[in-house]
This record gives C-alpha cells, sequence and structure tokens, in this order.
C-alpha cells in the first residue's frame, strides 16, 4: 500500500488515518481549520478542488453527514496516493478521487451538481522567477496551474443555486477574493479570521459564499490558536479532539 | 454662542470641545475610532463626507499634522453647529465646514484635489418603511440621502492618486465595501476590525483604501473595547487619553 518515502499518519479523528510523502507535501493546519468551518447538509455532494492528498474530503466523511465527495488534483501521482488513502479508510463508496485540472472543471462536471464546493488552494501568486514550477510543494503553494480566479470559477459553475463555497486563505488577498466571489456571483456570507495569538495580525482567512446569495456578511468572532507559546486555546484542543 | 438645546462636550483631546444637540444626534464612538485610524502626511488637505457636529475633523487637527480640513454636511443646521464649534476652538483657518451633498461633490470640489478623505457614513441601507426621514438621527443612521456608493464616489473623484480614503462601517456590509471600493479603483491597503469583547463578533470595521494602489491588504490585529465588562482595554484607555 506504501510507496517509497511515504508513511501513514493518524488524523486523530474517529480513526482516519492518511498516507503522505514528507518529501512531495504534507497537509498543513489550514486543511484541518477549513474541515472544521464546513457546514453541509446530510446528504450533500461535495467537491473539493486541489484536494492534494486528499485530506479534506477524509476529514469531511467524520466532520460532516454529507454523502458524496469527489477530490480533484491536478497532480496524477497525488491523485493516486489521496485514492489510496480513501481505500485505507475502507471510503470507496463515499470518495472519488479525479485526476484533472481546475481549469477544465466545465469539461469535468455538469453544471450545478454540487451542494458544497470547497478549496485550500495555492496562496502565492505564480511568480516568473520562481523555479521549480513542477515541484509538488510549488504546485501546492504557488499559482503554477491554477489562478484564484479559476478555483472561483470553477466553484461557481459547478454549485448548484444556494449552495456554499467554503475557502481559506491568506489575508492579504482578502478584497482580491472578495472582489472576484462577487464577481462570479458567489456571495460571502460567513468570514473568519485566524490568528496566532489574540493580539496578533491573522495569518488565514476562511469564507462561506453562497452562490445566488444576498448581501450580507456574518464576520464570526475570532479563532485564536495559541493561549500562549506552545499552549493551545481551548478551541484548538477541541477541534483536534472531534 | 449655543442655541437652545445644545450643550458643549469636552472632548477629553488637548483641550478641544464641541457643541452638540442631543434632540439631534451626538457623535459616537466610531468617529474616535476613526479619527484614532487616520494616518496623514504633514501638510495633507482632508476631506470628511457627511461631517455631522464636525467631530472628526476637530480630533485631527489634534492627533495628525494635516494642514487643511474640510467638512462637508447635508443638514444645513449641522453645517451651522459645526461650524461654531470650529469657532469655539478657534481653528477657523485650518477647518472650513461646507453645507452641501455627497452626490454632488464633482460640483463642489475639483477632481483629485484632497490627499485624505474621511467618513463616518450612515450605516443602514434606506429601507421604504421608515418614518421621519429627514429627521437628523435618521439622516446620520439611514441612506436617506446618501448611499455607500454615494461616498465611495464621491472619494475616489476627489481623492489625488496614492491618496487615502479613510472609512468605519458595520462588517457585515463588508463585502458591498470591498466590491465597491475595488470598482472605485480605491484599493484596500488597511482592515481593521473592532469587536465590544475578544470572543466576540466584530461590530464595526475600518478600512483605509488608496486610490490606484496595488493588490495586498494588511488586516491589523483586532480592536478590542473591554477587557470584561465596563473595563476598557488598555487600547481603547490610550485613545481616549491621547
Amino acid at each position: 500500500m506504501l510507496k517509497p518515502g511515504e508513511r501513514i499518519d493518524d488524523l486523530q479523528c474517529k480513526g482516519l488515518r492518511i498516507i503522505q510523502d514528507p518529501k512531495r507535501f504534507c497537509f498543513g493546519v489550514d486543511a484541518v481549520f477549513l474541515a472544521n468551518f464546513v457546514r453541509a447538509k446530510a446528504g450533500s455532494r461535495v467537491l473539493d478542488l486541489g484536494t492534494g492528498t486528499g485530506i479534506i474530503p477524509i476529514l469531511l466523511t467524520a466532520k460532516t453527514e454529507a454523502a458524496q465527495f469527489v477530490g480533484l488534483e491536478i497532480q496524477p501521482e497525488s491523485a493516486e496516493m489521496a485514492q489510496r488513502s480513501v481505500a485505507l479508510n475502507g471510503l470507496e463508496q463515499k470518495i472519488q478521487i479525479l485526476p484533472g485540472d481546475i481549469q477544465k472543471a466545465a469539461e469535468l462536471f455538469l453544471a450545478a451538481s454540487f451542494d458544497i464546493v470547497t478549496s485550500n488552494p495555492p496562496y502565492m501568486p505564480y511568480q516568473k522567477g520562481l523555479e521549480n514550477k513542477y515541484e509538488p510543494k510549488n504546485i501546492a503553494r504557488h499559482e503554477c496551474f491554477c489562478t484564484l480566479e479559476d478555483v472561483i470559477r470553477a466553484a461557481a459553475y459547478t454549485l448548484k443555486p444556494g449552495g456554499s463555497f467554503f475557502l481559506i486563505h491568506k489575508p492579504f488577498r482578502l478584497a482580491e477574493i472578495i472582489t472576484l466571489l462577487v464577481q462570479y456571483k458567489l456571495e460571502p456570507k460567513r468570514l473568519r479570521l485566524i490568528h496566532p495569538y489574540a493580539e496578533k495580525e491573522p495569518n488565514l482567512v476562511m469564507l462561506e459564499a453562497v452562490r445566488g446569495g444576498g448581501s450580507w456578511l456574518t464576520v464570526e468572532p475570532p479563532l485564536i490558536m495559541y493561549r500562549e507559546k506552545g499552549v493551545y486555546t481551548e478551541e484548538m484542543e477541541r477541534m483536534y479532539r472531534r
């Protein structure tokens, strides 16, 4: 089941496990935050854009009552590894991993065919000087193969009217994110900032946007990671125990 | 100097005072927050859109080294009262109060003639059922005479390229605010949320947007008002002592 360099990690969540290769890319706390931010009704169909290791659909099988998950991943080796993680957890009936390109979502999926779309996309704009464009870590972190607009366009295309798009990203791009969401008729409805400490700047932001929703945004209380150095807040403790 | 019903309040800031009429409208903590959020270079020309009592330009004479201030106010009685507050503080050489309509900014001002524009506009969209549309309190709180877009259009018109617009508003309208700012080429550069308590939702948001600025937003640490019930945080204590 494992290839050279791979390892199995325990997700500390209802016995779930995941295969990762540290030389390629390991999921971050971001994916865990997003999985905890998602609200999905029982029976929902969920699409994860740029699923990487498959971490988000795997966690969402435990954290929501959604029925079916599709994870789209452009790197064939990552998609194949994610599919093995799905099998490792016996989730083949719930999660389907597709190798494919977010930019081609309109060829891969029917319009308005999902209730929920999630994404933990690359945060950094592609820079011409970037070396090793085809390195898995760079593909996951930089917009080598898809831009923020590609992700938002794909979400808007695949979501049913009234369906929700859940995104985690960097606060420095918040104006761009909101502008693009509104442009694609995905109305921002919930926003939550994640701060390392209560008195520090946020380093992540999560948004829920509803396709065709009305204009009213709820900014939620901040999510604070550490009470003091090395000591998680209660919310963080809870998040890792669910 | 005072008309019936008016009183003089001490601003607790370098001896500044202001005339208010509680039957009409008294400035709120919002104006104080915004005055503390503004950064203005020495010699700047500043325009305050919807100045009301004149509180923002009056505070900014103490908190910045800006040279000249214009306060635009649609209610003639408020404008006249604000002008008396300017005189009360001996600031006639620095602050000019103009009675006039934000919607007519392009007739009242030259394009690109200010370094800084500030506004603490009405927060609530105009609703058809609103009684007493001409009540001063309603004019200050509801978009009876100008919408958010009117304010942003006026700011974009009057600001020099590279000049900053400082706005305080309600978080529930944040998506609309950011979308309009970007539409009018006022790029959001700084955002700060104001929370009554550290673990509560924010109830106000402040933005600095730069005319023609590049796309990079700094979300600042949250501004927390109370440490516990009735006890201000240190930052609030400092704000009221400067």
